[in-house]
C-alpha cells in the first residue's frame, strides 16, 4: 500500500465527512500541496505542535487507537489552555511499515476523537521510520482574549480542573502489569485519553488571569506560570483533588507525589484573582467539570508546598524531556 | 541541558530577532501552551506539514545545518506551489540525545533559513528518540487565489522552473562518495539546498491555471495534477531543463530519467492557458528564476512521452514513501 493509497482510504474519508456536515472554514484540504484555511473575522488564530515517540512518550505495541486518543486529547488540551475553540488538525505520521490494520485503527479511533472535540482534519504527512506521530491543532480565540501563562496576580487562587495523579496511576499499572480491574481501566484510560478542557477553558475566560495545562505535572507546570508572570505561590498538597481509584491503587503519600509531578494529565492549572470568584462559581452550577482551589499567588519568589505544618520551598521536578 | 534550556537558548533568540524587526503578525510565540497569531484581512491561511526521518530522507550523520535548509526549503516550496506568502514556522524535534552541537549547528542554520524565506519560528516540541524532523510551515493567500492542481485545462503549457534533476545526482554523489570538485558541490547544494520558488509561485498567480511543487519526481508529480484536473498530459523529455553540471557528471539518459523520476527537486510544475503565455514572458522579464515549457495537457487520459519519434505512454515512477 502505497502513502496515496493509505491517504486516500483511511484519512480522506475523515475530511469529506464533515465537509457534509456543514463544515466551511475549509476551502482546500487533503490532496493540494497545502490546506487553505478561513479565519472568522475578529479571530485570532492559535497553534500548537506535539510529538509522542514510541519508547519515551508510550511504550511498544500500544494500541493504535489509544495513540490516536492520546495524541488528540494532549494536543486539543492546549487550545484548551488558551481558552480557544478547535478547528483543524494536521498529522505527521512516522511509521515502521504501511501496516493496513494498524492505519485502519488509528484512523477510526482519530476520526471518533476528532469528531468528539470538533477538529477537522485538514492536511498531513506519512513517512516511513521509527514510530512517531506528531500533530498540529489550530483554533481561534477572540482578538487579545487568549488565556496565558503571564498574566498571574499576587492574592490570585491557583484553581486545577478534574483530579490529578491518575494519568502517572494508569502508566504504572501498564509498566507493573497489573492485573485489569475497574480501577485499573479508568486509571489507564485516564492515561491513554486525556480529557482536553475545551469547554472549562472557554467558561474561564473572563475570569482567569493566566492558565497552563499540566502536562509535566503540577510543579513544574505552574513555574511556567511563576516565571512568567513575575511571582511565586504556596500549594497546600492537602487540597489536591485525588481519584477514589487513585486512593484504591496506591497510598496516599504516593497519590499525592503522582498528583504533584506526575505529568500528563491534561488538566487545566489556572489563576482567578479573588474579586472573580464568586462569578466563577455561578457560572460553574451547571458545568460537569470539577474546579479545586489548591493554592494562591504570593510575592515571594518560587513555589511552596504546605507539610507537616509549615509553609516549605518546594523543589519543581517536572518531568523534562532531556 | 533540558527541554526548557535547549528552547530558550537556542531557538527564543530566534523569535526575538526577528519581532524587533517589526514582525507584528505574532501577538504570542514561543513559550506559552500555544502561539497565538493575526491573519491579515481578506487573506486566507494556507498550511502544509512536513516530516524528515533518519534513513528514510536523509543519510546518518548528515550535517544538522543542511538539515535545516533540506527541512525549510521543502516545507517552505508546498507555499510556494500554492503562491503563498510564507509567514509562521512551528517545528517538532525528535532527538536521540540533547546534543548541544548539533542543536547550536541546526540553529544557527534555521535562523538564516527563516531570514532568507521570511517566516518566523513561533513555536514548536522538541522530545527525544530517533531523529525526524517536522515542519509546519503557514502562509497567506488573497481569498480565493491559491493555485491548485485541479484547474489545469486541455491546451494549457506545461511548464517547470529551473533545473530538473540535480537533487537525485546530488543523492547520488553522496551515495557513491565521489570527490568533490565544483560539480560534485553544486549538486549537492541542490539535494541539501532546495531553493523554494516562492517569488515564481507569486508571479505565475495570475496567469497559471494548476500548480504542484515537484518533490516525487515530475511524473509522479504531474499525475496528481491530471488525476484532480481530470485531464491527460504530453511531455517532451527533449525540452527537459538540464543543468550543466548533471551533464558533466552523467549519461544524457541518467540525466532525463532523474529529471522525470528522481524526485526532490522542489521546483515548481505548473500550467498555463496559451492566451496567458505573452503576458506572462512579460513578466518574466525581469525574474532571474528560468521558466521552461516542457509539454501541454490534452485530453486523452494518462501520461505521454515523446520517445524514439513517438507519444508513448508513461509509468509514473514516482517515488512513494512506502
Amino acid at each position: 500500500m502505497d502513502e496515496f493509497t493509505l491517504i486516500r482510504r483511511y484519512f480522506q474519508p475523515l475530511q469529506q465527512r464533515q465537509k457534509e456536515a456543514g463544515e466551511e472554514s475549509v476551502s482546500v484540504g487533503i490532496g493540494d500541496d497545502c490546506a487553505v484555511l478561513n479565519i472568522p473575522e475578529g479571530q485570532q488564530l492559535v497553534v500548537s505542535i506535539d510529538t509522542l515517540v514510541e519508547g519515551t512518550h508510550f511504550l511498544a505495541d500500544t494500541p493504535p487507537e489509544q495513540l490516536a486518543w492520546r495524541l488528540l486529547g494532549a494536543s486539543v488540551s492546549d487550545l484548551a489552555a488558551m481558552g480557544a475553540t478547535p478547528s483543524w488538525l494536521t498529522l505527521a505520521l512516522t511509521l515502521p511499515h504501511a501496516d493496513e490494520a494498524w492505519v485502519s485503527s488509528f484512523s477510526s479511533a482519530l476520526s471518533e476523537a476528532t469528531k468528539l472535540y470538533s477538529i477537522q482534519l485538514v492536511g498531513g504527512d506519512t513517512t516511513r521510520g521509527p514510530l512517531t506521530l506528531t500533530a498540529q491543532v489550530h483554533g481561534f480565540v477572540k482578538k487579545d482574549a487568549a488565556l496565558l501563562r503571564s498574566n498571574a496576580q499576587v492574592g490570585d487562587l491557583i484553581c486545577v480542573t478534574g483530579t490529578l495523579g491518575d494519568s502517572r496511576a494508569g502508566l504504572e499499572t501498564l509498566l507493573t502489569n497489573v492485573p485489569a480491574d475497574s480501577v485499573v481501566e479508568y486509571l489507564q484510560q485516564r492515561f491513554y485519553r486525556p480529557q482536553p478542557r475545551v469547554s472549562t477553558g472557554q467558561l474561564i475566560l473572563p475570569y482567569a488571569s493566566s492558565c497552563i495545562d499540566i502536562s509535566d505535572g503540577l510543579l513544574g507546570d505552574i513555574e511556567h506560570i511563576l516565571e512568567q508572570s513575575g511571582v511565586g505561590a504556596q500549594i497546600n498538597p492537602a487540597a489536591l483533588p485525588l481519584s477514589a481509584e487513585i486512593m484504591h491503587f496506591t497510598d496516599e503519600h504516593t497519590a499525592k507525589e503522582w498528583a504533584l509531578i506526575g505529568g500528563e494529565d491534561f488538566e487545566l492549572c489556572f489563576t482567578v484573582p479573588p474579586e472573580q470568584w464568586i462569578s466563577l462559581q455561578e457560572d460553574l452550577q451547571s458545568h460537569d467539570v470539577q474546579i479545586t482551589p489548591v493554592g494562591a499567588i504570593c510575592e515571594a519568589k518560587g513555589l511552596q508546598l504546605f507539610t507537616q505544618g509549615e509553609w516549605r520551598v518546594a523543589e519543581a521536578n517536572g518531568y523534562n524531556h532531556f
